[in-house]
C-alpha cells in the first residue's frame, strides 16, 4: 500500500499552498487560532492530503507553527520579532556576500549580477515621479536571488530562502509602498548605491566590506519599518508584509 | 471528525523520533533512498501518525528532505556542506553574542553563563589525562545553549537550535573523540580561552569582538574536521557526527 | 643659556607653518628635492628657528620626510599610497565610532553631533543647484572632528588628526570640487545618509555597525578619487588634495 | 652655509638616540618635566645637534612631546592611554592582516611567515619549564614585522612601526616577564594558536577573519596588563614597558 501523503498531485498542492498563503498573509486567519483542516480544505476546495503538504511547507517558511497538542496555528510576530528577522536576513545575506568575496566568483555569475545592477541604475531616478517601482521590485528580487547564490553554498542559499519567505524579511517588503513617500524614495537611492558597492566589494575580494554592506542594506528595511510605525502609522495597512505583526 | 495527524500521543511521537534519528545518525539508512513509511513503522514499532510527525521534525532539523515525488529521503552532505554548516553555526552564534553585547544582558543571565565558564576552568586541564571529557561535553552544551538565549531573541534562538541539530554543526560534534588525540586536547585549551573571552566581550559591550570570537570558536570544529579527514582518517569512524557526510 | 630652538615666538612659527604648508600643498616644491633652509627662510621671510619648527610639524603630518643625509624633502605619494591613506582614515574613524558605541557617549556629546547632522540635513538637497557646498564643507569638518573625539580617547584622536592632515585623506578632500559634477552630488546624498546612520548606530550601542559605516563613508573619497582619475581626468587639477600625488 | 642640524654624523645621532631612549624607558626622567638640552647633552656626552635629532625621533615615536613653550618633555600615559594604544595596535595589525588576505600575498612572503610560525611551534611547549622565552621573543618580533609588511602598503607599515615603538604597545611588551607566571605561559599557547590562524586566514583570503584574529591577538597584551595591575601588582616593576605609565 502506498501511503496517501505521498501521492498528492503536484497541482493540487500548489493550489492549496497559494490559497493558504494568501489567507495567512492577508491576515484573514487570527494568529494563534488552531487551524481546522476540515474547514480549510472545504474553503480552499482541495482535499486533505495537499492541504497537509501546504501546511508543512508554510511551517518550514515560518508562517504557521506546530502546536504542542498537534496541528498548526498561524504564527504571530511582535515588533521585536520583525526587527530580529530583518537583522537575521542581513546577517545571512552578509555571509553570502562575504563568502562570495572570499571564495571568488565565476566571471559569468559576476557578469549576471553586474548586469542587474546596471539595469537598476536606469530605473532608480532622482525624480520619484519618473520611477517604475514595479520594475524596481522585479530587479531587486533578482539581485537578491543572485546574491544568495553567488558563493555557491547550497546550505546558505536554503537558509536565506527560508528567512526571506517571511513576508516582512523579504528584500521587497517595503518596495510596494514606496510610491509617494519621499522617505522611501530617498531610501531607494541609498539602496541602489549599496547594490553597486556590494558587487564592487565582491569583485575586489573585500569580504568584510561586502558583508557589512549587505547588512546595512537590510537595515534600510528596518528604517522603513520604524518610519511606518512611528511617523506615518496610516501607511501600515498598505504594507502587506506587516499583516502578521501584532501590537 | 478530528484528523488523525493531530491526535498522536506525545509518547509515541518521541519514541518514533528518537528511533528514527538514531537510524539516520548511525548511517543505517542509505542517504538518498526514499523512506518507506510502512517499513519504518514496523521497524520502530510505532504507528504511521507518530512516524509522520517524527519525519516532519527531522525534516525541520535538516536530517531528511522532502522529495519532489512526495515522501522523504535521508539527506546526504558533502564535505563542503559540512564546512558551510559549521560556518553558518559560527555566524549565528556570533550574532547571538553580538546582539547580547549591544543590547545588554540581565545580570542574572550574565552570572549564569559566567558560572558555567568558571566551572569549565576547573575541567579543562593542561594535563589531558586529568580531563573529564564527559563533563566538558555537558558544560560545553550548556554554555552554547545559554549563549543562544542571551540576547533574548526567540527568532535567533530558533535558528541556532535548528542549525545545531545537524550533528556535524553541533558545538559538541568533535568532543566525544577528544580523548587521546593531542591536537584535540590543545584545541580545548583554546576553546576554553574563547569561552572566557566571549563572556568578557559581552560584559564589556564589545559586540564586534564578541561576534568574531564566537565565529572563531566554531572554526575549531572545522579545524578538527580537517584534521580527521587529512591527518588521521582512521578517526573518522569514531566521529558519529560525520556519518551523514559523503565522499 | 636657553637654546634658540625653544624661544621661537609663536606668531613667527605660525607664519612659517602656513607659508610652508601652502608651498607644499600647491605643489610649488618638487617632491623628493632636499629643502634648503636658507632659501625657504628668505622666501617666507622668517628666521631659521620658526622655520625648523614648521618643518618638524609638517614632518609629523607626513607632508615632508626626514632624509637620511639630514634635512627634509617634500614627500611624494603614489596612487596606492593615496588609496591606503584613505583606507586607514576609514579604519581609524571606524575605530572611533566603534569605541564610542561600545563605551557609551555622554548625552551632551551625542546631542552636539546629532545637531550637526540635523543641520546638514537642511544643507544636503536633492537639487544640486540649491546646495551650499561651502556650508557643507564646514559642517562636514565639524562632524568628523566631533566623531574623532566622541569616545574620549586622546590616543585615537591624535592618530586621526595626524592621518587627516594628509590632504587627500581629509574628510573634505573632494568636497571643494563637488559643484557641477552629478556623481559628486549623488555621493553627498549617500554621505549624509551615512552621517545619520553612524550617529544612530552609536546611540544604539551597535559598534560593529558604526565601525563599518564609518569605513564605508571614507570609501566615498576613494570612489571620487577613482572617478576623477578614470572618468574625468580634467578635474584633477581642481582637486588641491591631489597635488602631492605622483603618476 | 650649511645649517648644523643637517650635518650631525650618523653615529653621534645613534648614540644620542639609544642613550636618550634608555633614560626615558627606564623612567629616569620624570614625565612632564621640560627636558634641558644642555644637561642631557652633557649627561649623554653628545653635542646638541645629534641630541636634537634624537629628541625629534622620540617625538615621532610618541615617547616625548613638544611642549607649547618650546622644547620637549617625557610623555606620561594613563592606564586608559595604554589600553587605547594596545587597541590601536590591534586595529592596525588587523588591517594589515585583512589587506593581505584581500589583496593576496606573494607565495615567497607567505612562505616566510609560515616558516616563522612553524619554528614557533617547536618553541611553544605545553611544559613552561621547557620553553625558551628569548627565542620566542625574537621569533614573535619577526612574525609581527613580516605581518606588517605582508600587504605591501608602505603607509600602513609606517603607522604600525610608529605605534609599536610605544613600549607598552609592542608585541613583545609582556614577553620578557613570562617566565614563572602560569597565566602568561597559557597566554602564549593561545597566542601561538592565533599566529597559525592568522596565517591560515590570510592564505584562505578570509579578510574579516584575519582582521579579527589579529585584533584578538593584541588583546592578549591587555589581558596580561590587567593581570599585572590587578592580580599581581608586584610584577609591575618587572615590566619595563610600563615605566611610562602613571597611576
Amino acid at each position: 500500500m502506498v501511503p496517501v501523503i505521498e501521492t498528492a498531485p503536484k497541482q493540487q498542492t500548489l493550489k492549496a499552498l497559494s490559497g493558504l498563503r494568501d489567507l495567512v498573509l492577508k491576515g484573514e486567519i487570527e494568529p494563534g487560532d488552531r487551524l481546522s483542516e476540515v474547514a480549510l480544505a472545504s474553503r480552499l476546495k482541495v482535499s486533505r492530503t495537499p492541504l497537509r503538504a501546504a501546511l508543512q511547507k508554510l511551517e518550514q517558511e515560518g508562517l504557521v507553527a506546530l502546536i504542542p497538542s498537534g496541528g498548526y496555528s498561524v504564527r504571530s510576530f511582535t515588533r521585536q520579532d520583525v526587527i530580529d528577522a530583518i537583522e537575521l536576513r542581513g546577517v545571512l545575506e552578509g555571509t553570502a556576500a562575504r563568502l562570495a568575496a572570499e571564495r571568488g566568483v565565476a566571471p559569468t555569475k559576476l557578469k549576471a549580477i553586474t548586469a542587474v545592477v546596471e539595469t537598476l541604475d536606469g530605473v532608480v531616478t532622482t525624480d520619484p515621479l519618473a520611477m517604475d517601482f514595479q520594475r524596481y521590485e522585479a530587479l531587486n528580487g533578482e539581485f537578491h536571488a543572485l546574491l544568495a547564490d553567488l558563493c555557491g553554498s547550497e546550505v546558505l542559499r536554503r537558509e536565506i530562502e527560508r528567512m526571506t519567505s517571511l513576508p516582512f524579511a523579504s528584500p521587497n517588503a517595503f518596495v510596494n509602498t514606496e510610491m509617494g513617500v519621499p522617505t522611501f524614495h530617498r531610501s531607494l537611492l541609498v539602496a541602489q548605491a549599496q547594490h553597486k558597492a556590494i558587487v564592487s566589494a565582491i569583485a575586489l575580494r573585500e569580504g568584510a566590506r561586502a558583508e557589512a554592506l549587505a547588512r546595512e542594506h537590510a537595515r534600510l528595511a528596518r528604517q522603513n519599518l520604524d518610519f511606518v510605525l512611528e511617523e506615518q502609522p496610516d501607511l501600515r495597512g498598505k504594507v502587506l508584509a506587516l499583516a502578521l505583526m501584532s501590537g
